[in-house]
């Protein structure tokens, strides 16, 4: 199976109103919630794309029992959540009817204790042992050390797992530093993480600092993938409008599916930019439009080319 | 004890931001939940002076069970909520750390079944036997027939029990016409009730429509009563500035406390005056600032006259 990583777990909450007014009281018309943090919406793309998938990462309070409910009418994803003290944080997306835009509004999340970040360090590893991948997902609660995916990777890879890191700020700087098989930074990450503005450059320099392969996500322009094995660009054939929350998460799926399927680079990062156009087209992160993924996979345009062996 | 029904209860949650910005994320800075719905802030109140407090209305869904789990930490608050399938709404209070300035979003809360609000009325009927006095407040969920408060206004009186209504719209319009013992409209409620601008002769207007006593409360200019034993009108001794959520909530306990101590109106006007600025000093609604409530009953003024007997 592939095992995703949320250590900052949410329920994800959508109000509809009809158009948020600061210090006005708005009545909302349409409420839904589900599972959320990047790991889980990873886990559910790839769920959809016939993968098995265990979920690990914290839970807890009432918000993390709604959470784990759901998570059991969620197919083809098992929840190894770790239980913690603390409750589980709510993310609430409150979108105005009338243009479409969202406001987001994303609590901190529980303080994770010594004891319980130990528990969980001991859980993953136990999960490494029927994993063909893993994915690092997001940000870290209170209460966890800022090294914590540093240490992460290094035990995947001491476990012979792929791993996969996607976060931001030091969490990410740290990761890298432990050489993770993927990183997925976006641009704003990617330049914060190498100072380097200009993408292929800011890609080139990720590596050097220590991840195997880069794959920066480009948003609608796609992807720029640095990898041992070549360099890449993957484009989708048309730009799509709509809710881009979750494209990244669907990315992750693509080139964790990919990895595992053993695909090579191209395939993979059509595969990515395809999921993730088609995420965009799905009303929430976590879902894609089955039929436009089919449609569009087949115009993702790659060029690049591969190193010479 | 004193019996107050929320049929629409809510878990009120306050995020603290730095300043809310539509169509941006926000990190949320502090997350407060607190039970809530009009019906629980004057069970507070009443329990905070002294009295014995039962609470009923709705309970549903994972809210639900978070606001009766804080309801078991609410001393002096009977938790009598008759259960239902659907999910107690959420209220979110959006709060500007920079300006104090509050956006509100209110769920629309959980539809009722009929066989619900069957053994909602069952309940009441019950609860009303060992009742000194009862409240009903706020909104209706849906489901519940907008005839609803005209109802519970009859089965209390045909029980003996005097009955207040606070709420508004169509629902207050037939609840008065059942002729209860006591109704707190706000200046708009009153002007939409009885489509009378100047609040004296809205007052006088809503006693013919069948109300026993009318409390107008008339936010920082105090209350306007036109009661069978006589009319006043009750003066804070001065403007006080906070968060006027609540303040309403705390009239109704106020008004309710002295009617089952058999106070003058003139008494309980003062204290409900008293109270609703001690609420507007105190962070949330249903709690109050009890040495501002003590220092402010003393000073508040009480002009009009008892009706000749």
């Amino acid at each position: 199976m592939i095992l995703t990583v949320t250590l900052n777990t949410a329920l994800d909450i959508t109000y509809r109103v009809r158009a948020l007014r600061p210090h006005a009281s708005h009545r909302v018309t349409d409420v839904t919630e589900r599972p959320g943090g990047k790991g889980l919406n990873v886990a559910r793309v790839l769920a959809a794309l016939g993968h098995e998938v265990t979920v690990t990462g914290f839970a807890g309070g009432a918000t993390g029992r709604s959470l784990q409910h759901q998570l059991t009418h969620t197919p083809g994803v098992v929840d190894a959540l770790v239980p913690v003290t603390g409750s589980t944080r709510r993310t609430i997306a409150i979108a105005d009817t009338s243009t479409g835009d969202t406001t987001q509004l994303n609590e901190p999340g529980p303080l994770i204790a010594p004891t319980e970040w130990s528990a969980f360090q001991e859980a993953y590893e136990d999960l490494l042992r029927a994993s063909s991948a893993v994915a690092l997902c997001g940000s870290l609660p209170p209460g966890v050390p800022v090294g914590a995916y540093a240490g992460l990777v290094r035990t995947a890879r001491a476990s012979g797992v792929p791993v996969l890191l996607d976060t931001s700020g030091e969490p990410l700087r740290r990761g890298v530093a432990a050489r993770p098989d993927i990183v997925k930074p976006n641009a704003d990450e990617l330049a914060e993480l190498t100072g380097a503005h200009e993408p292929l450059q800011a890609t080139r320099d990720a590596r050097r600092r220590g991840a195997h392969a880069v794959v920066a996500s480009l948003g609608p322009a796609g992807l720029l993938a640095a990898t041992p094995e070549g360099q890449w660009r993957a484009t989708p054939p048309r730009t799509v409008h709509g809710n881009p929350t979750g494209a990244g998460d669907s990315v992750v799926a693509g080139l964790l599916s990919g990895l595992v399927e053993r695909l090579p680079w191209p395939e993979r990062l059509s595969r990515s930019v395809a999921l993730a156009a088609a995420t965009v087209l799905a009303p929430v992160a976590g879902e894609f439009d089955r039929q436009a993924y089919e449609d569009l996979l087949g115009g993702v345009s790659v060029t690049g080319e591969a190193t010479a062996a």
